[in-house]
């Protein structure tokens, strides 16, 4: 992994599962953006300096310095991560074959569509004020999801043939990115799910990988320390 | 637009936002799917004979005919579009240039990723019963996600100069194809959301599209009548 002048800006937080997975892209092509944390846990995405950056007050966001219309921000993580694959193609995030690539995107998408979105802040807040949950309730809705997920994730790649030392093959792809990124995040709440084997597995060998270990919640800038 | 024969099977459910999105592509490229109704409220995704089809119990779910392992079906959304892009790639349903995809999936993903699954049959499901929600709490939380989903698209399509007839420029796209898949979901539930001008705009020239209104929730099999 050779690493290149800072062509991108990062809107980032330490925490943030989607952030986690542009990180590791970023990672894998070799790329080292300049990071601009943005503490959710103070408000700061809804300050007025960072409206300026990305008016929706989301992380992460990627600046692309070397573009023409670089004042507009890209935004959503599977987003990006499709643009660095557009941009920079190797190493490949995702296989070559048309099978090959929707499967991994659908893996992908079963992580950060199906599970991600559930168990995001504003989720939090709506279900913890509007819907009366408390502390033990959130926790409940937070296991509840992340498990269905991860039980399905665990059975197609237990099942299917194309699983490998990743859940495609035997290179980190997009699906793996988005795996990692529910249990980095699983883990920053103490949660765990038991019996996905395969799961566990492919994580291990995801953490051996320089792109992922450095993409670490616990390794970034506003974390928690000791 | 011309039919082609039937390559595809699509296992699919009249009111499904998700399966929208996959009709409105297939009929983009002028793929005719022979298809199957699975029919949720009867808990049919859950049966024996759909589980052989697609383990994880989810529509839609596409069998690609002409693949050597189709056995295995092709499943969410937005992985079967990327994979119908990538396989017939005229008519485009992403731009050519790199930031203009990058803008595109962005756009499909506030619809898709931070949208729709909050307002999904399981989640319902969840809220209705763990979550003591009753039908008037329900309804205020689709409210709250389709209004901040929609609102924050506003915002964006409204400032962007990228915004042209449709989402992106003047032909439609996957952004366009998330957005209709979100009002056409709407308003099977009867819910409006007022103050979003330009997505009603690019909505209603969206209907204008034979691709969309053939797809439209209300002409499937199995919609109710009158």
């Amino acid at each position: 992994m050779t690493q290149q002048p800072h062509n991108f800006e990062l809107f980032s937080f330490w925490r943030s599962s989607a952030t986690y997975r542009v990180r590791v892209g970023l990672n894998l092509k070799g790329l080292q953006p300049a990071e601009h944390y943005v503490n959710l846990d103070a408000g700061e995405q809804r300050s007025e300096a960072f409206l300026k950056i990305n008016p929706l007050g989301a992380v992460p966001a990627l600046i692309n310095l070397g573009a023409e219309q670089s004042s507009v921000p890209l935004t959503q993580s599977l987003a990006i991560l499709e643009f660095l694959e557009d941009t920079y193609p190797t190493p490949a995030m995702l296989p070559q074959d048309g099978l090959g690539r929707a499967r991994v995107r659908s893996i992908a998408a079963m992580l950060a569509v199906d599970t991600h979105p559930l168990i995001t802040p504003r989720v939090k807040k709506y279900l913890t004020t509007v819907g009366n949950f408390d502390e033990e309730a959130w926790r409940a809705w937070q296991i509840n999801w992340f498990g269905t997920g991860l039980r399905a994730l665990e059975q197609r790649l237990s099942n299917e043939t194309e699983t490998g030392t990743f859940c495609h093959g035997d290179m980190p792809t997009m699906a793996d990115i988005c795996l990692a990124s529910i249990i980095v995040v699983m883990r920053t709440f103490k949660i765990e799910i038991v019996d996905i084997p395969t799961v566990q597995r492919i994580m291990a060998n995801c953490e051996q990988i320089d792109a992922f270990a450095m993409a670490d919640p616990g390794r970034q800038l506003g974390a928690p320390t000791g």
